[in-house]
């Protein structure tokens, strides 16, 4: 295991402020010999304020090249982030500045920190598990209140101890086998123990295959919904669309320059992402084509989960078979616009939901987002709920289930307690993948943290 | 003025960490709001781990949605940044989490920062003056060593030391002035104390002179200074940039994301950047132009300073005379390419500086840069070497050194003391001016604090 002192830059480049991290047994030593005090002996948790000084070329004492004036926050082992020695420097956020003090710390010897190499040490140092690990890096891409929560419920360890729990049982249940085991002469006592095997095994198995379900939650949660916006010309699509983007505004103006790019046609309901999907083409569609059934408009319908399907009269039975034939398998929400002009009590009863609307004047926006929420099926999440958003997990999930089905099959089928064991062993050492319970291979580590930013 | 509780994310968003600053009397009650622990009595300079909790919708203890854990860092007034209270939370550098935090403190009372605030405040609190407070920004904006260097020097106070000390002569030479008004019915005394008066004053001008000169070296540093590749066709003009552009390399690889964009075509010689202006126009000429002279390649150089003559071969008498015209007050280098295959001995003594290379080689680029460091006439500077690099301060000095010409020409032409005064006291205000030790209109300090980052 390395014992190098890494350095990185923790925070984007291009701010007021710019914070260095290092992290190792030598933290303190390597930035007492570039800051203007000696931090070897000082306090945890404290701030000193110094500067950062280039040692003289001459070796002259207190003749270098002064970089920048910055506040130092001190950890120590094992109290900080890594579990090591640890040092954050909040230096001006200069370009120019951030290259150099980390030219400087990379000369007194640390090395440049690999994507997430604070994080895995962190976890190296038992300070946190994998699947917490793997919550930093969901947490800091977090974009909206569900993913966030997640991530954060991840993190504190709500899934950790969920799966400690599962192993828990998976450990009674091997133990009762082997209980089976030893009274296996006792031919009445079998069946008994057999119900109960069976009973503890499916209960398992409904937690582990819950799990395993909510990823294709977590999966809508971490890309947002898609929805598409569809009907026939100027029946006022893009109006919609600008009016339900327009409703989505927060009390705080956006962080300088993290806005149009990412946010550009997705709103956020009920801290769930919605994302609406290849409009441009849809808006193309006004100009040139009189009725809904063209290619491109079917194409987004395909990649859509919920259909806003707009109309400003009553659609003709033409329009709804093509429609509902083509929107299968999907959540359609009928969106009755226009209802400032238009008499909307005149609709025939389709059975889908359907709400009445002014794209606008705005009016009906709030109920055609609860109904947009509604047709996402998304289960309420509370702090407690745990959603799994990671491919590792679920594959690992996946495997444990298969592994406990076939226990279940082999309970069964009458099969002995030690054909069984193999596929319960397998079914804990699964588990115990996603927290890195068991020694995890460097490889598979390496594939986890290189996904990760610098400086984390 | 305003006392205001005021917050701001003063790291770029995008990073593994977010800092969120918050200044004023109320920083502390506020934070503790949404913090896990009360930060109202702790001492300063401490950093305190816990979670920021948005409290509960109705107002249970402890039952708020956890938004993040974070680290907090106290500083206590007037030892902090701004003079007053003040944290900064360390976040995960998630979007959502920074402006849910930002939100949550708003929601309690902050006010999000105007651009440059905190350092605004600073300046208003007596921290630094205006001249060190327009440092800060410089010095974040800083991409180089020199413009680095010369902001550091202003942060540290060097400049306001120095006007302090001009203050200080004039204020001395108007008080010599009041002598002599005192005295002015003796006539013998006057012949001495106005040479005295006339060479004090010339010493002053001097130095004001030579910091608004200065100014010319601070544009050149901070805009980069312009450098045109000319020559004819197929003598190696991009193979020279190329080699250039490929020599100016770093031992810390480049921060992510911050390189291709704001150094392409620049190169950085002893600190110093130098740009190359234009050069696609030029490359293009290689396709079309047999000769120099086309229109295109004249505006660049127009717009260089340096021009690096590109040759492979001893050049025509008319080509000669045809560029040497072409630049005049320029910074001409003959570069006299492909020295591997060329005798270069051969060349006519042409009254210019010279240097031998091979651009597909490598070889003479050291000597080159040198050559090129040379013609930019940089002076050296250490560290306490003052260059002017705002605009405003060179409008100030501008105008003090044409108040101290009128003082000369009036101790010349023999004027009466107080005919002079007028022009003294303008000299001392617009001095003062520059490091806001006069009272400074809202309106300027508007303008100043106005093109800085938000969080700063």
């Amino acid at each position: 295991m390395s014992v190098e002192t890494i350095c990185a830059l923790a925070t984007a480049p291009g701010g007021a402020l710019g914070i260095i991290r290092i992290s190792g047994a030598q933290s303190l030593e390597i930035l007492s010999r570039i800051f203007s005090k000696d931090l070897v002996n000082v306090g945890p948790n404290t701030i000193h304020y110094g500067h950062i000084v280039a040692p003289s070329p001459l070796g002259e004492e207190g003749r270098g090249e002064v970089v920048d004036e910055v506040l130092v926050s001190v950890f120590r082992a094992p109290h900080s982030y890594t579990g090591e020695e640890s040092a954050e420097i909040s230096c001006h956020g200069s370009r120019y500045i951030l290259n150099k003090v980390l030219e400087l710390l990379v000369r007194q010897g640390c090395r440049m920190a690999l994507p997430g190499e604070f994080t895995q040490r962190a976890y190296l140092n038992g300070k946190m598990d994998l699947t917490q690990a793997e919550a930093v890096a969901d947490l800091i891409a977090s974009t909206n209140q569900a993913t966030h929560q997640v991530a954060l419920s991840q993190l504190r360890g709500h899934f950790s101890s969920k799966l400690a729990q599962l192993r828990e049982q998976l450990l009674k249940l091997t133990s009762l086998l082997e209980l089976e085991l030893d009274f296996s002469d006792h031919e009445d006592l079998e069946f008994a123990d057999r119900s109960e095997l069976l009973s503890l095994s499916k209960e398992i198995d409904t937690h582990i295959a819950k799990l395993a379900r909510s990823f294709e939650t977590g999966q809508a949660l971490k890309q947002g919904i898609p929805v598409a916006i569809v009907g026939k010309t100027n029946v006022g699509k893009s109006t919609l669309l600008n009016a339900l983007l327009k409703d989505d505004r927060a009390i705080v103006s956006d962080i300088h320059g993290t806005t149009r790019d990412t946010v550009e046609d997705t709103i956020d309901i009920q801290g769930v992402t919605f994302r609406f999907i290849d409009t441009a083409g849809i808006r193309q569609t006004q100009d040139t084509v009189e009725q809904i059934g063209i290619n491109r408009t079917y194409a987004t319908i395909d990649k859509a989960r919920i259909i806003l399907w707009v109309v400003d009269s009553e659609p003709s039975n033409e329009e709804i078979n093509e429609l509902l034939q083509r929107t299968e398998n999907k959540k359609l929400i009928l969106v009755k616009n226009k209802a400032d002009k238009a008499n909307n009590n005149s609709y025939r009863m389709l059975n889908l939901p359907s709400v009445a609307i002014s794209a606008k004047f705005g009016v009906g926006i709030d109920e055609l987002e609860k109904a947009i929420y509604e047709a996402a099926d998304i289960p309420a999440l509370t702090d407690n709920d745990i959603v799994v958003t990671n491919a590792r997990h679920y594959d690992a999930l996946t495997r444990s289930h298969d592994c406990i089905q076939r226990v279940i099959d082999g309970l069964q089928m009458q099969l002995s307690g030690d054909l069984l064991s193999e596929d319960l062993r397998q079914a804990l050492d699964t588990l115990a993948e996603i927290t890195g319970g068991q020694i995890t291979p460097n490889e598979v580590l390496g594939n986890i943290f290189k996904n990760f930013c610098v400086g984390k």
